[in-house]
């Protein structure tokens, strides 16, 4: 990266764009974290802008973004605006110089988020998609033990996202609930083992006009397959993932603050044939492991302080945030895939990774 | 039809064969219901068959096939012998006149299966499949809701069945455990609703040279569908049917003994174009239902007892029973379907409903 | 009561004495409540009162009360202050003619909190103590099915509310969490039937000093007994209460926000021997009811928000608010009976009902 | 002791008394333990006897208890007969020489069973309580836990059984579940520590004329309490026991079979006084532990499999079995104990230890 360089004893100068539903919270958490000082709050209505702040805030309220982008204090930019809007604002950022987050989804589309990410390649700049699921204690960890081998290779991956949810106007379900899932999905996959292309069945019976029920199957390049259920018609609300390793399997239940993650040591195993003789290879050798479970502590942190502290992180080393660009572009794309093969009546629809082709 | 009569004041006289892991449950409750007289257990190991009837019983153990359909006193027979052998047994009993009861599947394809379908047409004879599952009081319930209007209009039904399985040597996890499922399916379904295709996906993520988990999407001809996971590697047991109606939403939950069913009053609505005026047709009108939850008490009681009178109904009345060879031929038909997509990369497969066409 | 009249149409003047931790909770409902318009908050901290009120806010920070209680505007004084110091502000208020809502415990004893309500009675004021969780939507229905009869008579009560708590520097787990079941105890039970004593057994097994589990049983004058654990020790956390009635038993979990309660139609009853006849009597005659479990939709709605309306109704009909200083009073005669019995060895102690003798 | 010899080779002659409902699960597991070799059941109704054994069994039936007894190949007797009985049978064995198992209640009074385990020690022979729930895995790594300190000392034992159950002619709900509750107690107490004394509240609602739900509260010589609710009228079934020692917390949960046990590594703790300087001394100090929860793989095994072979080392080895006369004295007593309790208004009641007074 060649982008802004901050001295490493001072904070970040940051200004957030956007005080609607989002981004208040990243006010309250750039406000107390020591590696920013937040300078302006933008918001088309002053007026809200100002109330977000309160009166003993140090920052400013503006509707201006071009004096935002202009003040050379500023040195970041968190975009929380609606998605039609990020295009513009964030590379207006860009090409101001400014690193730049921006809340999920990273574009309207990936052709789109592809011109911010090869901007911002360009300039050397850190651009980060705030997946802020991914910064809870229970995807972390999940990230850690799928990296670290402790579960052994990933086998097969089974989300359910269901409950009586509100009925978008402008987005199906899928687009409403899966990013959370897809996110994750990319976040804690171990390096080398990627979406390859995915097939999606939905059904609108309700006569919304977009489907309100979805199945998306996410075929990985391992041979691994991701299962995905999301759905606004449930009266039983569900959030849960099940996670097949070779050495074990977790599940990760949200709805259960007092046992969240669930590592079982058990597990089906089939005896390779190299290990086996002549005689034995006539029949297939199936042992069983039926180990103790385990249920790790996790720590109470606030998942969005964490991606704050990311984002510093990502600043001062001029490396790669753990949600960056390319991770966002990862999730439209899927999530293009997906929209597609629902028109095809299932088909896989290859994921096409333009991440890959941006270096 | 026009078979065996059975003096209506009379015991029905029944030959088991096959004294093997489900024969002896068969033998236990055809000898305890006032409905039959059980007059032979035929085995090719007839020592077993003794062991089984033990020394009070007044029924007759043997290897003999041919001396049992011979025997006038026998009108109905129970089959609980290999998949692979059903075609030729139960064949043999129809052709001798005899009605028959055959243990799921109801033979080793859809063709054998609806071979059998026809003579026993033919002959005006009782076929019946033991899909006991559907003889629970939890589904006996489930099909009066669905098949009374409570629950209104199938919208979409989501089965899990999962646990740490024993991994089968000659079929996969979707010929192990969809059977249930889809057998289920069949029997819950108001008449007119129908699986017209389906879509499945599978992995094989330990080598057993057969799918360990898989996705089945089955597509209803009312535009709903039904969506099937089945696993053999999932360290968590679950047993989980999620079926969404227009009116109210069932869960069942079959490891919950205490709470098998709960039924929902709360759901999303869409109003309909005819019922809005110009101005309102502009928006959509959602609306969302927020009513209490029921869960039925279930009078407990074993479903083979009640599997063993519907087949003794059906005798004495000349109707179909219930899960007569005709829904066994819809479980295959769409089974094989399944199988087909799945070597098609999903595609959606039709079913071809044989039944329809045998009259 | 003949105290302060309030002109049917007018907002309740009402002032706010605390702002530490519960203070900012009524602020914020009083502020947002159209039947009150708050005037002061009043802290020895004023800085932090002028926090609390936000820049916005009508209402002025003030650290002398003596100028509120002289402030003719207002009608009415909220009291988040330490239970130390209830008594006093308490009574200066009352005396100033003011309707008084003070944070639980109403005081510091109940001798003291018997000069509250029997000033208050004197001056014809509402007197009313915050049990805030007796107007949650669960308890309000629990009050409600005990009262109208659904339930039947009650049977027993069985509460659990355990987790891992912070062990108190100045009070044993029986007055930290007992208050809450008390309470809600006191506030559901029916007219006429009244806690009449009360057996305490706890234990200090980590040394803190003072008893970190504590069981209470408390005798009611029906025959039935109410059972409490409290306990500060416990890993899991469960908040769970049984409430058994002659005609239906409910189950009250509210760490279980989609079912947070369930009423069951299952019961014992044994016949009386006025209905049976002479060869009957001589067997107890029990009979089992095995009907549905009903879990009624509650609205979701902010306790406080209530609480503060019920407030508003006391004052303007002038009549006992739900929660009124009397109930806070039997609160506090049960925790001081329970703490003598824990001291005798957890031999029953007659509950003074003080509110009984003040007219 | 100085009772039968058994040669370490050969089976262990053994005769069953009674062929109700618990005998048969006896002889099936006698049968098929090689420890033993069934000679005789005995039963006043020798029909019955005969049906139990069926016509593969070398074992004869009997009504002839004395023929039983004067049959030398008979070195052992397993008593399932009436409680009442239990002296006369038992006793009559231990006079013949041989060895005794009685199902529980070791006998109709504590008075009796101190006979039973006199005349059992004078003869050095094996005199065995059938507490078969100690004995099932769950159990029996509970008592491992606490003897080898993993959970470190006990600080409190918290036991819920609930449900809706058959309400007894002959005894209440305390010796009908109870029993189960305090064999386990002290089966897993480590060495050294008893219960000393035990306060008991119950009530009878429904007017059957004994009580239909009790709490027990029982004090042992460490100052750590048991608590155990006993309810015949919960229409939620509840079988949970919370462990709480000084290192580890444990939480059984019998109705949950994929994680009956959760062992926390949670906790509080205050330092003592000697480890603190003056300073520090002045405050309490307060640490918590915040680890894993662990929920051990369990061996699914038959209880009763278990226990016989438990008896057959008794008998081998000349030592007293894990679950010995005495031990069904101690619960014996303790329930008397509770039931005095029960009359004189919850008053703490102290537990007659008889079988320390045996030598």
């Amino acid at each position: 990266m060649n982008g802004i360089q901050v001295a490493s004893g001072d904070p970040i100068g940051i200004a957030v764009v956007g005080a609607g539903y989002w981004g208040p919270n990243l006010v309250r958490n750039f406000q107390t974290s020591v590696e920013f000082r937040q300078h302006w709050l933008c918001d088309l209505d002053v007026e809200r802008a100002e109330r977000v702040l309160g009166e003993h805030s140090t920052a400013r309220a503006t509707d201006d973004l071009a004096r935002v982008l202009a003040d050379e204090a500023v040195q970041a930019v968190a975009i929380a605006t609606p998605a039609a809007t990020h295009l513009e604002v964030a590379m207006a950022a860009l090409r101001a110089g400014k690193h730049v987050l921006v809340e999920k989804p990273l574009a309207a589309s990936s052709a789109q988020g592809r011109a911010l990410v090869a901007e911002a390649a360009d300039r050397g700049l850190s651009l980060m998609c705030d997946h802020t699921y991914c910064y809870t204690p229970a995807v972390l960890r999940i990230r850690d033990l799928l990296h670290n081998g402790e579960l052994g290779e990933l086998q097969y991956l089974d989300s359910v996202r269901i409950n009586l949810g509100l009925v978008q106007r402008d987005i199906d379900v899928m687009w409403d609930l899966a990013p959370h899932d897809l996110s994750i999905l990319d976040f804690v996959l171990p390096p080398g083992v990627a979406p390859v292309a995915v097939s999606a069945h939905g059904a609108d019976r309700i006569g919304a006009g977009r489907a309100c029920l979805a199945y998306l199957t996410v075929r990985l390049n391992t041979g691994a397959i991701a299962h995905l259920h999301v759905n606004w018609l449930s009266p039983v609300k569900v959030r849960k993932m099940l996670i097949g390793g070779s050495k074990r399997t977790l599940v990760w239940d949200d709805l259960n603050p007092g046992q969240r993650l669930s590592i079982f040591d058990r597990g089906v195993e089939v005896a390779s044939s190299e290990e086996l003789g002549d005689e034995q290879r006539r029949e297939m050798l199936v042992s069983y492991r039926s180990g103790d479970m385990v249920a790790p502590a996790l720590t109470e942190r606030e998942a969005l302080r964490t991606m704050v502290e990311e984002y510093a992180r990502s600043i001062r080393t001029g490396t790669p945030a753990l949600t960056d660009g390319r991770s966002g572009l990862r999730v439209l794309a899927t999530l293009e895939a997906a929209s597609r093969s629902l028109t095809e009546d299932g088909r896989f629809i290859e994921i096409n990774d333009w991440s890959e082709s941006l270096s």
